[in-house]
């Protein structure tokens, strides 16, 4: 298994608290030490920074950590292998180009059985489940819209579905962003926040690290957080329904959609 | 215009040293300030570091010259931007999937009236000519293969083609990689050295650095480095001749190609 990490924000908001605590757990207060990816969107485009090691005791960890990169919609994630080697292919998260932006991907769980799905357009470079069901999900919207929806609702519609679909294989939490929203499903666990006036304190629940964010905000700024398990202690998260699908936009959640297969099979999928 | 950088070994190789002299050209001995990105391959997998910012005072540059990261496969960019704005869509290299495999492209000079060029199944995210001539190139391969060729003559011979027919627009040096290979054009300016047995020294031509590559080499390794103009100043580096197509595998030139096109056009393409 795996732990996400997720920022959607109506501001570029530094995303280095959060991640301190994400990449802590990678190897030191948690078990995920099979590498870690942390994605930054600037508008249509992503960059993807990768380590198939260990992110406690990485040095580009370490970098990303001393360094802020203030983003709109960030996306990370650390691994602890279920399916696939160590190596910099299996490292999350995925992206791929579609409709003239980058999507970008990371999932928590495993959907057995997915390979014997049919790919599209789409082929995975790894061995990995997670990336393959990404390969599938993305066909799945290229081949119902011909170009980025206009309607966001039909977009949203149709990633909660794909997703409901795809999590008959097995557990798929996941989050998955597009430059414009961050969509996050919840099947087993996740949780989110958001960060609002009037700003308060949070200490991270993994290190021994206090933030005032009412010091490094303005009135009018929006910051949601979504994570496998929340990251503070003294913050009221909020925990997904099994099935939810929440679609973030500008700092707030824009939608909370209902899982659409009802008496989820366990089994794998013909 | 900007500067290329490509490398491509039989062994795991550490890029810091060739690295060191294209970072020193994007935005000190150089006036390539409109951001860099350095690529390295891991199999068929790709990490791509980018950012917008001049690569001489950025602090991801300063990363990367002080941690090695070892590849046989890397392309570096550093940008003077001729079109399209500074921002991360428009950073190079950039990176597309197609069978299964990260494909990296960078790309020196402009090809006008490119966006004219009608697209398939790859969209640029950003606006560059660069991206857009990427797409063109990916959607030909595609086109002509059912899958990554068994036959790797008649794939080299392909991108030769395309790169031939893209040069009529315009200047089309480029560097291109598939995790196997590394594809290098020349169409006006574009040089190659390959490191092997007996090893010697080099110095920078950009920054006072010597290196005795006996000390970090096996005699079985073999490294081949191209880039825009030669990095190195007591090296016998190879000029290519205007049209060549490079293809670099294992730390070998193990073909070059002629320009396909006669009497190339420099107004626009139709």
């Amino acid at each position: 298994m795996c732990e996400l990490l997720g920022m959607e924000c109506n501001v570029p908001t530094d995303i280095v608290f959060s991640f301190t605590a994400l990449a802590t757990r990678g190897g030191r207060t948690g078990p995920h030490a099979d590498g870690f990816g942390l994605a930054f969107y600037e508008g249509r485009a992503a960059r993807v920074f990768l380590d198939p090691n260990a992110a406690a005791q990485s040095p580009l960890a370490e970098f990303l950590r001393n360094h802020s990169i203030k983003t709109e919609l960030a996306i990370a994630h650390v691994r602890k292998k279920t399916r696939g080697h160590v190596t910099l292919a299996n490292t999350h998260p995925f992206q791929r180009e579609l409709w003239g932006r980058a999507w970008v991907f990371a999932h928590n769980g495993t959907v057995r059985g997915i390979k014997r799905r049919k790919l599209g357009r789409f082929a995975p470079i790894g061995g990995t489940d997670s990336e393959h069901a990404f390969c599938v999900m993305l066909e799945a919207l290229r081949t119902s819209f011909k170009s980025y929806p206009s309607k966001r609702t039909e977009l949203r519609e149709a990633i909660a579905e794909i997703g409901s679909e795809l999590s008959a294989h097995g557990t798929f939490n996941f989050l998955l962003g597009d430059g414009r929203a961050l969509y996050a499903r919840c099947d087993t666990k996740l949780s989110h926040i958001v960060r609002k006036h009037p700003f308060g304190h949070a200490t991270l629940t993994d290190d021994d690290v206090t933030v005032n964010f009412a010091e490094v905000t303005t009135p009018k700024d929006r910051v949601a957080v979504v994570a496998t398990t929340p990251l503070t202690v003294n913050e009221r998260w909020t925990t997904g329904a099994p099935g939810t699908l929440w679609v973030f936009e500008e700092g707030a959640l824009v939608a909370s959609l209902p899982s659409r297969v009802r008496g989820k099979r366990r089994t794998p999928h013909p």
